[in-house]
């Protein structure tokens, strides 16, 4: 079973794609989309479409999984990001699947046994679970990657 | 020259198509997408899009226009509402247009001469502008009315 994990961002977009067979998991890809800050945000989400749905499709997916995110103080970035999420959800749509929507809590409770973990903490595991030479960058990348982990545990228990 | 205005919303997404030629505006078609309230996001995403992907090539704009939103109260209401406005960013994005973005004090303003107008004023001068026999309902659709005569007059200034 392949899942496809998002980390919802405008400037960066983070994909990990992880493999489960048996108790093995492997991250076969992971990486993060960049859109240019400069750009109108319309084409800025027409780029992180494009290349996820291209992404998607490299790697046919029996599950998404898309974090959830949380407001911060700054309200501009959080209606782009927000935007940009709801981008990630008409990929996962537009795909077949109805993605899990993960809380980050869920994700470092999932990753790390603990719902509290720090970013390295988080990175560290994920370095771990998929036996990586080091820890995967950039930190976007790294948080999809803990996403799909999440993904995968989350499709095990509906079956 | 056709604007094609978009007033965002996950359960109601308001759209207008407001024709100008030398001073006449007429509406060449109007009303609310509804999606299902228990229906997963990313469906309703889809859904959404899929509506105004066609409505646009239907009427295939010169310009689009999708409003600004402001955060309310209901952060999980806000959420949604991002989510869709970036599906409708994207839409117009694919459609080859970067939309105009006015807030709601512009539309007010454009509309009625008063940034500060509430939804019945904006409904009245809606209905005398495009010369309709009542007022267009739903809100959303009215204000995607509202949204497309404002696309129309910000692009005269960028001729």
């Amino acid at each position: 079973m392949i899942c496809f994990g998002i980390d919802p961002g405008i400037g960066l977009m983070g994909y990990g794609v992880v493999r489960q067979h048996g108790g093995d998991l492997t991250a076969l890809d992971y990486g993060a989309i960049p859109t240019e800050p400069g750009r109108p945000v319309a084409l800025r989400l027409l780029d992180l479409f494009g290349e996820l749905d291209a992404k998607i499709k490299e790697h046919g997916p029996d599950v998404i999984a898309v974090e959830r995110l949380f407001f911060g103080q700054n309200r501009t970035t959080a209606e782009m990001v927000f935007q940009a999420r709801g981008v990630a959800l008409l990929a996962s749509a537009r795909a077949g699947l109805v993605p899990y929507e993960p809380k980050p809590s869920e994700v470092k409770l999932s990753v790390c046994g603990n719902g509290a973990a720090d970013k390295r903490q988080v990175q560290g595991m994920v370095r771990r679970i998929l036996n990586l030479e080091r820890d995967p960058k950039p930190d976007d990348a790294a948080d999809a990657l803990a996403v799909a982990i999440t993904g995968l545990s989350l499709a095990v228990y509906d079956r």
